[in-house]
């Protein structure tokens, strides 16, 4: 492709309405460009990176034996109302009326229309396995769609559906999944970690998430280098690695702690460590029932433990106001003595001596606090999020953390929707069954952002050799070297998908711009072909600069394509 | 592919929801399923045709240098209220609200979506010109969704967008388009034809359509076989090749035609050709005026020559009680003499001699009427429609008429949106000039359905070789001949796509499967394979059987895939 021929809008200064790296670059390097709040336009270039990727997903599903479908993105809400997500579903499904006045939505998720298609057509034993899957466009209608393509309303998605005739092929279906999104990953060219993952909305019992690591990413994983165990720090036990000394109960006193909240300021103004602060939360449940909670104060309190805890009932923290109403004190002097409501302890102040505690009254704090004497908890339970110092709850080994972007999805969903739907076969015994069912999804639109907050540096993109939407650029620095400079680009081309920077810009203009929209490799006529017919190879990702004969540089290319990693 | 592995669920029987043979056998080959009125599902056989249809689309756009990109199916009403097509728009725009209470559409077009990329990136003539597209979805809310994915409500479309500088760089844009989408419908192994078509609600002056040939086709095509002169019967010029017998005119005489209403009748009645008798229609103008509409009896109206006439105006129709008010007479006994209304006629009465008008009374016509001395209407003009006998419009040759289905359509806009968008590029001259544009339609899943209405027979489908979701099908008819047969599936599958028939079925099941999904080239180790090592290899267009050894085999395909057309 020539660049006089493409379209690249690249941008000189960060647009002011994006927040995060890949969001800022991909409208930098011309890849995207906005319509509506969370609602893109992927242009020349990032269609080609999107492409890239959706071409890698396709390839492994395909040699997963999975089929590939396409299902519609205007959904009816029949299919809704028999699974109850037509209600149950929040207002990211997107309801809306047809001309004739009919329900339907935007599908967020295809789980209800791949399970009509299964039961209508598939009726034996015999035709299990099966999975279907498509790439296509999803629509959810975010309450804050934020950082660009990264948490967009409209997005392209894989999803996979497995439908097996018993919950053993449902593990093989799974784990088949499980390698393949593996393979997806790496041949993106992506650091990546697959970790156990909280179900959500979505249902079922196992999921694991694929994340892409990134310091910018939204999510905590935690991960075991010795025996292999992750997960995502929603879902981690915690498990202490801390020994408490042995230290006898010392008598509970109430202490004058003036304007003093936060756990910070109580440790500071005690003279204590953080940990040996507790905070006590009040919680709301399904807007009638108040829970306290209370945990360590270098702890932090983890809302997925505590939804399993609540099972199925809706909660939030409670406001200040109720907070009062409730305790008859302010948030920041709460405890959990003496309270006329239920107590959820974190299992970290099991055995943990002498803490402090909320007085329940403006302005004190008790100190020599202990679980058992000075109060008895409803329960005490795993409510927090694993930190720096626990210990793999697998082997027992110290946990490692990191931050990741989640790009891949999978559930084993067992009969959920089979069952509502009424979704069966005939089994080898003669008896009608539900399919049991599993689902498997990609961000495909995700993973280029993730991609770029993963490769990445002040000048911008670096593209894996992978999915890099052009793998090599040849540019001249003179028109004397454009003839030859065509040669190379045309002979490169037959291989790899390259660019040649034909415009008439000044050298400064095409290497900015060639290193924002991150090209791996960079094939330059310049000095040295002047001096001496040597080729500059600039190398992306480690700035590396090479100086080859015309003769040697397809085997440079190819021994940098075999060796990149 | 091994059938096994794969998702075909057949239908022995017509399903009743399907009233055009592609319909028919879309379904009842396993590759589509209705999910909603006029939304529908993709199988795996029916995704694989789609795919390669697609595969050609994109490989010959990208040839004529046209650049991908992926645009929104959401879109918000702003936009469209920049051109005013947010109100001009019928019911096909599907409106509706999000969560935050905001306007937005299903895109059923993308001309705003792709005039706003162009306007806030493309600064300079230096850029132009551009030709942008995208293969997607599509959504119009049809009142009458039919015919399957023929005209479905969503569908998949390869939509593309030009701009120009100037009116020759539109000239040759849009003749790029035209030739490239010759390429494309070759390729996709199609008889069709380019014709001169009308610009509808998309606008501009000069239009395109590509029109799948068959008996089955919805449109009318006249042409001429001598200078190439073709065009939608909606567009073509009514050039009569009659010679008008000298003939004076005769006295005018009312007769009585008691309860004898349509031409047909009248002719018979009075023993005259149907030729001779006129029909008057009323229309009502914008709901507030009536015109009277008179043609031959044995000539049909031309509605889009009206709409030109009527230069924008909304027109239909007047109701049998509405015709009463305004003439005082029935529909049947209606004719242009003494209206109070405007006439217009159509020049194929001017110069004829002596034809039947209705009385404007019931049971009442004139014989002997003449234009001119019976009555003399407001305007004559061509508004029927063209018909066996008439001329080329360029050559004078008699024309020639078919049947097809329109699959393309390619328009010059010119500046309609680029004015409403002010869409603005800096000239060559240094003026602010508006963008000069053109838009280029595919109905890709159209495309799947046409090929079909002009490729079947009584026993299913006959997929051209370019797009058959499987080329060819290699079938065991004893498990004695697996091993062999599998050898030879797995050595033609390295060069073309090839489905192994493995199931436990009959033979009967499997030869009416395989004549049903419509692959090209069924290789068969049967009877003779039995007798003298001969593979059967039969050729599902023609019905021929040959008989060739293993050896041969690959050369035998070879030859037929290079001489089949």
């Amino acid at each position: 492709m020539r660049w006089s021929k493409f379209f690249i809008p690249t941008l000189r200064e960060d647009p002011s309405e994006a927040e995060v790296i890949s969001h800022k670059l991909l409208l930098r390097a011309g890849m995207i460009r906005k319509l509506a709040s969370g609602i893109y336009n992927f242009l020349p270039l990032g269609f080609r990176a999107l492409k890239k990727i959706e071409n890698i997903v396709r390839q492994e599903m395909d040699s997963a034996g999975a089929l590939e479908i396409l299902m519609p993105l205007v959904q009816p809400a029949e299919l809704w109302q028999e699974t109850g997500r037509w209600n149950d579903y929040g207002k990211e499904l997107l309801r809306f009326k047809d001309r004739k006045d009919h329900d339907f939505c935007l599908g967020p998720t295809h789980e209800e229309v791949v399970t009509d298609i299964v039961r209508r057509d598939v009726k034996s034993y015999k035709d299990l396995p099966l999975i279907l899957y498509q790439i296509a466009v999803k629509f959810r209608d975010e309450i804050r769609p934020r950082f660009g393509i990264m948490r967009a309303r409209e997005f392209i998605m894989k999803d996979a559906y497995s439908f097996d005739a018993d919950w053993d092929g449902l593990d093989k279906s799974y784990q088949l999944m499980y390698e393949t999104y593996q393979k997806i990953f790496s041949n993106c060219g992506l650091k990546f970690k697959a970790v156990e993952a909280h179900t959500g909305a979505i249902g079922g019992d196992v999921s694991h998430e694929f994340m892409v690591l990134a310091e910018t990413g939204e999510d905590v994983l935690a991960f075991c280098e010795k025996c292999g165990y992750a997960s995502n720090i929603e879902l981690t036990p915690a498990v202490s690695g801390e020994k408490y000394s042995f230290e006898s109960e010392k008598p509970l006193e109430k202490v004058y702690t003036p304007g003093v909240r936060t756990a910070q300021e109580v440790a500071e103004f005690l003279g204590l460590p953080v940990s040996k602060i507790t905070k006590t939360l009040i919680y709301i449940l399904n807007e009638e029932e108040a829970v306290a909670v209370c945990v360590r104060g270098d702890h932090e309190v983890n809302e997925v433990k505590l939804e399993k805890l609540f099972s199925g009932k809706s909660f939030r923290m409670a406001n200040e106001e109720e907070v009062r109403k409730i305790v008859g004190a302010s948030p920041g002097f709460i405890g959990p003595k003496n309270l006329k409501i239920k107590v959820i302890a974190d299992k970290a102040l099991e055995g943990y001596p002498n803490f402090v505690i909320g007085a329940n009254e403006d302005d004190y704090h008790y100190i020599n606090a202990n679980l058992g004497s000075t109060f008895k908890p409803d329960l005490v339970a795993d409510i927090r999020k694993a930190t720096e110092g626990d210990l793999c709850p697998k082997c027992g080994e110290p946990l490692q953390f990191t931050r990741g972007i989640e790009v891949g999805h999978i559930f084993k969903l067992g009969t959920k929707y089979s069952e509502s739907m009424k979704a069966t076969f005939l089994d080898k015994d003669g008896k009608m069954k539900p399919f049991i069912m599993g689902c498997y999804g990609i961000g495909v639109s995700r993973v280029l952002a993730a991609t770029i907050e993963q490769n990445h540096d002040e000048n911008g993109i670096i593209f894996p050799w992978q999915i890099a939407p052009f793998q090599i650029a040849v540019l001249y620095l003179k028109e004397d070297f454009k003839e030859n400079a065509e040669k190379v680009y045309k002979r490169l081309s037959q291989r790899w998908d390259v660019i040649l920077d034909d415009r008439a810009e000044r050298p400064g203009v095409k290497f900015k711009d060639l290193d924002l929209i991150g090209i791996p490799v960079q094939v330059i006529f310049g000095k040295n072909y002047e001096k001496n017919r040597k080729i500059e190879v600039k190398i992306r990702k480690t700035g590396e600069r090479k100086y080859v004969s015309p003769e040697e540089l397809e085997n440079f290319i190819n021994r940098f394509e075999n060796e990149k990693d």
